[in-house]
């Protein structure tokens, strides 16, 4: 057997287990009631252990490392080699018993948090924290070899090639461009009818909407399903079983809606890749910030685009009637449009989003390069809303506190989401010039645009990164200007 | 560490596959669609052989036979490391490629089979089915040490402590009493309108039926829960997690009441037993003709009971006033309770259906004994329903071909399914002088009912076998009396 597929095979139970995982948390989340939880808490305990067992396994990490200076692998072998090289780069470098004491403090760091956002009190938090962000910079220094920052590291851990500098860029410009555009915005007024709103939207009608949307945003029905969940989300094996999960709201139906829009561009995007990918390290979305992209591009510049409305309005106003009696499309399409200031990243509308990431940001790189009293980051936070949104924060829960990301040790992962917005804008501006994003988004059936998409993007899985394939599709690397413009037209439009 | 903990150790890894590969095939029945069946297929595989690989493992067998003769250990422990024991007792003794070549014999055959069943034509499917007769003496031959005929070895495999000479006095009984009361009943007619089944039953309404018997059965909601699947079907992993399934048929509305009083049964013996034995050999009902027995209970004798209608056919009526206008309880009662001489075992009533498992019992048995000709087994069974239904089979997929049992080398399991109502008999005639079975049924809520069978019976699990439980809960050891006088009476009751 070659030494390849010798490493493949060692793949087979890695993936068979993760296989099993996915579908016990599958269960979890769409079904399972809680006298479950003791008993899966264990076997999940077990099977994880087994897996991690297998990844860590050293003549698995011999092999990789042999493989990794193997000439003849293909091309796609040797991207293959290289992402499973990733992967355990980190447990290689890292003393097990420092990675499991890490463990250990983000477990207990969990409920800490916890009590600390209830009582809306960061001072119960900061200490952990404190714990948290030593620990993280203690496994960095075994990951670094000096040609690059802590931060830069965590960076491209979860998003392959980004760094400080060009996330840098990419926020200047954001400050630059839209603190005062949204300044400007905020403080006018559009006048349109939402009274609608306060009406109740029976589960059973938004959910016919939701399958509704199912086929117009064409997604195979052979290869998965809708479902509900208390939080949205898209799960996947493999291509051929995706499956996405919305939450009915029945006084805000606007939610299901655009949950379902964006949990569809998540869930094309993963039945898009090539099935010959199925099971390799070459399968699923090439990174957090090309998958967002395309979870943003059909939720917001489609979903929320005027000709989607055009075609699809007058579906929502038959589902309701008399809910929505009187109100026209152009009322509709201005509400779910609308921008506030406000203070929860979560429920920030399309055009105020980037700002609370960007709070993030500038947060967590002054963490990381030691430039701010960790006992003073509540103060912090609240300065920088104040600037960005011209907010005051009246307590840590919507300050500080709100998001569970450092609790669980996540830095770095917050820029993702901003930057899936702007790659979702610089893909939008290519596409528009190749197809008439217009009539198809008209006709009700978004097929030509999937088909654009898994042409350019979506058919190669993790084969190319994110930046291969941005580079490839639009003749250039990226390029947030393409967000920003997209931003200010869209509003200065709606708001004049 | 203790043997015995070592042993349990392993079993841990064991169990939690087993847990994985249930979740993975609760989905592919319930929810995952037909594009996921491939992949499934392979990591199933893997997980399987991984499973099989661990149980089968040199050390944990030689673990296994040494705490065999270990006096030290509990009676619990005892019978667990028994029951691993029989486990493996198979696989320590057959070679190992024999055993292969078997699997490899049955995979094929199931194509085979479901061909011939297509064409309704035995001829296609017999020398098949002779090559799996031979295969499975010469598994045999290995396993039987000459104490018991290879049939023995098979009954007991399905129903421990069971021997065809126990089968044959309860078939004999059967045959005395049942078949000459089947013509005797047959021959008359009982009135009563049933007009009302042609109507269609909205599969919205008989949902809430099915989940009112949940609380009428009183199901514990916070463990496990009620959906949808092609075969109704009862699923645990343990104690606390225990689903069942029916199917909503528009123009069968019956078929999803009985399913659901059926699977009730085996999900309530599954919630009810102790979860201290959660994850061991322990856990789970005792055996395939006990957990039968307490679905047949809830079925047959609660659920088919004139006092059982009595208490909830107004919430029948209420659900589906148009559909059962005119119709009264005792109409009802009668169309559930409603004896056919029919041809398919799956369909049958409660009354004929041990006729349809004695014809397989003798069949069976002659096919060990080697006392019929495989080539003329289909005249056989044709025979044999003349004999005891007076039915003129007139194809063979009405006749021998009618299940799949055989094809899948599934020989001395049809048994277990007329011990269970046998056995359900004779706990019934006991409970009756413990408790008022008439007044609860009446009350609507089944919870004493269920307690006195947790008491006596489910909180057991598989400590003890069928055999002890029975015999300790009704006083004497397995008694089918009980059975054939509760049929007479019940349709005495019914036809006169």
């Amino acid at each position: 057997m070659s030494k390849f597929n010798e490493f493949r095979e060692k793949q087979d139970e890695i993936n068979a287990l993760g296989y099993a995982l996915n579908h016990i948390s599958w269960d979890q989340a769409t079904e399972a009631k809680s006298g479950s939880n003791e008993y899966r808490n264990k076997q999940v305990g077990i099977l994880s252990k087994k897996q991690f067992e297998l990844v860590i396994e050293p003549s698995r990490i011999e092999l990789i490392r042999e493989l990794r200076n193997d000439a003849s692998l293909s091309e796609e072998e040797t991207r293959e080699i290289y992402l499973a090289s990733r992967q355990i780069d980190s447990l290689e470098k890292v003393p097990a018993n420092l990675y499991s004491e890490y463990q250990v403090l983000l477990s207990r760091a969990q409920g800490i948090w916890e009590n600390a956002y209830i009582e809306k009190n960061y001072s119960m938090f900061k200490d952990t924290l404190k714990e948290i962000i030593e620990k993280t910079n203690e496994v960095l220094e075994y990951r670094n070899d000096g040609s690059r920052s802590n931060y830069d590291i965590l960076l491209d851990d979860f998003e392959e090639g980004m760094t400080s500098e060009k996330y840098d860029e990419f926020f200047d410009l954001l400050k630059e461009q839209l603190v005062p555009f949204v300044k400007q915005i905020t403080s006018k007024e559009v006048i349109y009818n939402d009274d609608f709103i306060k009406n109740n939207f029976s589960e059973k009608g938004q959910k016919e909407f939701a399958e509704y949307l199912m086929d117009v945003f064409n997604f195979d029905r052979e290869r998965g399903l809708l479902k509900e969940s208390v939080h949205p989300f898209t799960w996947n094996t493999h291509s051929q079983d995706v499956r996405l999960t919305v939450r009915y709201i029945e006084d805000l139906m606007t939610s299901s809606i655009f949950s379902a829009a964006h949990e569809l561009g998540h869930a094309l995007y993963e039945q898009q890749i090539d099935s010959k990918y199925d099971g390799t390290y070459l399968s699923g979305g090439t990174s957090m910030g090309f998958h967002e992209s395309q979870s943003r591009f059909y939720e917001n510049m489609i979903g929320r685009s005027r000709v989607f409305w055009k075609a699809h309005f007058d579906k929502l106003k038959e589902i309701f009637k008399e809910e929505l009696a009187g109100v026209t499309m152009d009322d509709f399409y201005k509400f779910v449009n609308k921008v506030e200031l406000s203070y929860i990243r979560v429920e920030a509308d399309e055009l105020t989003y980037p700002l609370h990431i960007m709070i993030r940001y500038e947060i967590e790189k002054e963490i990381f390069n030691g430039e701010v009293d960790i006992d003073k980051l509540d103060e912090r936070w609240n300065e920088l809303t104040k600037e960005y949104l011209g907010l005051d924060v009246t307590n840590d829960s919507e300050g500080i506190l709100q998001d569970v990301h450092f609790s669980a040790g996540l830095f770095g992962y917050f820029p993702t989401y901003a930057l899936g917005s702007a790659i979702a804008a610089q893909i939008y501006n290519t596409m528009e010039k190749e197809i008439c994003i217009y009539d198809i988004v008209k006709s009700g059936n978004l097929e030509p645009i999937n088909t654009w998409l898994k042409t350019h993007a979506h058919k190669y899985g993790s084969f190319k990164t994110s930046n291969e394939i941005l580079a490839e599709m639009t003749g250039e690397p990226f390029n947030p200007e393409y967000y920003t413009k997209y931003l200010i037209n869209k509003y200065l439009e709606l708001f004049i």
